[in-house]
């Protein structure tokens, strides 16, 4: 088995699964917009920009409706596509719309009735443009969620990929945490320990490997600001930041392999840490243990988020949690479902999680680790067990 | 004038503005939802995520209404702001929707009329919730365009930092041309340059310095496939290709100065060109030339492409073209409005547009500079007219 591309034969069987659904709710054609959809369900990945961008099911047939700057990336790289039309440009003399209205009477001679993953085409840098409804003048009917609930279980091939990304997610961490000292500043040392690990990933990998997705990279870790007081911003922004001593930090660390994605995140000290400092990292660490202990199949979701709040209501610091325990991952960052006390669907085997119960006090820093696991049989796997997770093991010393 | 920041004031007369444009249009309150019009309108730069946000324009106040781990950092950065409400999560208990509307009504006490950017919050990462119109009972008119609209004419704070955006872009593109040779990966040669000329931006500009924007870093300039006969699909992707003796390339280059951004494109040759490739690329040098001598205050876009296109039919490349001129750029990549011939809105001082007619042969590869222009009360500068533009400067020797 690869473990860093999707077998061909996988995006047939998406395709032939996704008819079949489409099937189920009364439908005979479907417009497909997400870029992470398209490349789910057909292998092909492009740079999303206002020009409309429809992949359209018909009747067991799959077909492209692109600009003319993509046709020809289309046709070499989607080979068992029925038919690609191809519109010269946005917005033209003519409308895009137009031109798709009778493509879709025309070529795929639609029949039936139609659904699609939105309205109308993804508005996006500047876009603008009618519904489907209106430029097709025929019922559409909205689901946006078909091929995302489709990705929440993932196959075999995918959980391989987002363990060969944490293997290099664990890399670039390595590196990361050894160029970090007092001093050195968070954007040259998240460029190159990033930069080191994507060579290492690359060479290692072989001219098979490439990362997938517009302005994707292969391996990436780093700060985002999240440095000192300010790591006590979840989602505190780069600031341009230089470590210095007492500093809690928190990372990040992921890599791409065939678009997946793994994550990776440690906190983190400039030096001895104080009492307050190792208090607070002994609770987080209690709650993500409660957490990775509740893990299983058939185990309802919001249990783990139970989980990690009891021991934050235990501590007394429930003031301090800022966020639920998780969040699905795979070709995005963040997918459904989530680690939550609201959900109570049940996991099942294949379904990829993040663990990052967190605490966060504004005047000392924010203290969350993430995870990545796989729901098993019987179990669940770590996926990012390679990186220590004690407080030893994570003090800068300079 | 600082030229890495934009001035709080100028986010102050936006808000004024906006506030004033929305009265136009009969309403009292707004919903803005897009991350990049958030930033435009009050300096605010988020991780966007399934989690509901919103900054909400009433009666003359601005306010928002955020996730939990948002708080703390919306409080801080925009103290203007009249209410800052956060819900704990999405999706929790109570869904954020059903938050929202208490907030709307007890906090804001909406009266009079509401607008918004969307019929409701942005649906990315697995997010799903019902429209503002059910959530808040109350009609909603979606205007999607207004704050895009306003972003068309840039004021000189904007300016500057685009300006100051393709002094970095040069540099980056220098390094790549400087590292690109025969048996280089152009992950690693994309990397090497976007590295060491980040690190020279960071060091130059100091600490005041810092990209805007989840993701983004100080440079990047790079390939992202276009090597070779691959240089023909204007939107290849990454493919970790190896550079080859006889190669065409198209690249690009960018900074990130306060979120905003220049484009600079370079087609080059990995050794002495062909007679064919010299003139592919002749061809293209005199249609982006005759895209220069167009631009001005009160000329049609249109002309702009209608001046290329007249270029490329002469001399018998047509069949070649694959896309229009050139597109509007600032806070995004891509903006509207468009050098396409089927726009005819005339130019104003204050646009920037990039100028990028190009030329496709499958067989030998893609012909496209990009330079960045800005449309002043006389005529155009060209932004980024350091890096050379002719044919013998951009030819890479063994």
């Amino acid at each position: 088995m690869s473990t860093i591309k999707i077998p061909q034969k996988r995006f047939l069987e998406r395709q032939e699964k996704f008819h079949r659904l489409i099937e189920t709710k009364g439908l005979n054609n479907f417009i497909v917009l997400s870029p992470k959809s398209i490349y789910y369900l057909t292998g092909f990945s492009m740079i999303p920009t206002e020009r409309p961008f429809m992949l359209i099911f018909s009747n067991g047939t799959i077909n492209f409706f692109v600009p003319e700057l993509e046709k020809q990336h289309v046709v070499e790289e989607v080979p068992d596509a029925t038919f690609v039309e191809s519109y010269f440009e946005y917005p033209d003399l003519v409308h895009p719309m137009t031109h798709f209205a009778g493509f879709m009477k025309k070529t795929i001679k639609i029949s039936g009735k139609l659904g699609s993953e939105g309205a109308g085409a993804r508005g996006i840098w500047g876009y603008q443009g009618s519904l489907f409804k209106d430029a097709l003048k025929i019922p559409v009917s909205v689901h946006g969620d078909l091929i995302i609930d489709m990705r929440i279980i993932k196959d075999s091939d995918e959980i391989a990929c987002i363990y060969e990304s944490a293997k290099w997610g664990n890399l670039a961490h390595k590196l990361l945490q050894q160029y970090t000292a007092v001093g050195a500043n968070e954007i040259d040392v998240s460029f190159k320990a990033s930069h080191e690990a994507s060579k290492k990933m690359r060479e290692t990998l072989g001219s098979e490997y490439s990362p997938v997705g517009y302005g994707s990279r292969p391996c990436r870790a780093g700060y985002r600001g999240q440095i000192g007081p300010y790591s006590a911003i979840p989602h505190a922004m780069t600031r341009n930041a230089v470590f210095e001593k007492g500093d809690t930090l928190v990372t990040g660390a992921s890599a791409n392999v065939a678009g997946y994605l793994s994550e990776l995140e440690r906190t983190m000290f400039m030096g001895e840490p104080s009492a307050k400092q190792k208090g607070y990292f002994a609770i987080m660490m209690k709650a993500q243990q409660a957490a990775f202990d509740t893990f299983g199949p058939d185990i309802p979701l919001s249990k783990v988020d139970h989980a990690t709040r009891a021991v934050f209501k235990e501590a007394g610091v429930m003031n301090m949690v800022q966020h639920h325990t998780g969040h699905a991952i795979g070709l995005e960052g963040h997918e459904r479902p989530f680690l939550d006390r609201g959900l109570n669907d049940k996991m099942k085997p294949g379904m990829v999680f993040t663990v990052e119960p967190g605490i966060y006090d504004r005047t000392i820093g924010g203290f969350r680790h993430s995870d990545t696991v796989v729901i098993t049989d019987d179990g669940m796997d770590m996926i990012t067990d390679s990186y220590p997770r004690d407080l030893d093991s994570l003090i800068i010393y300079d």
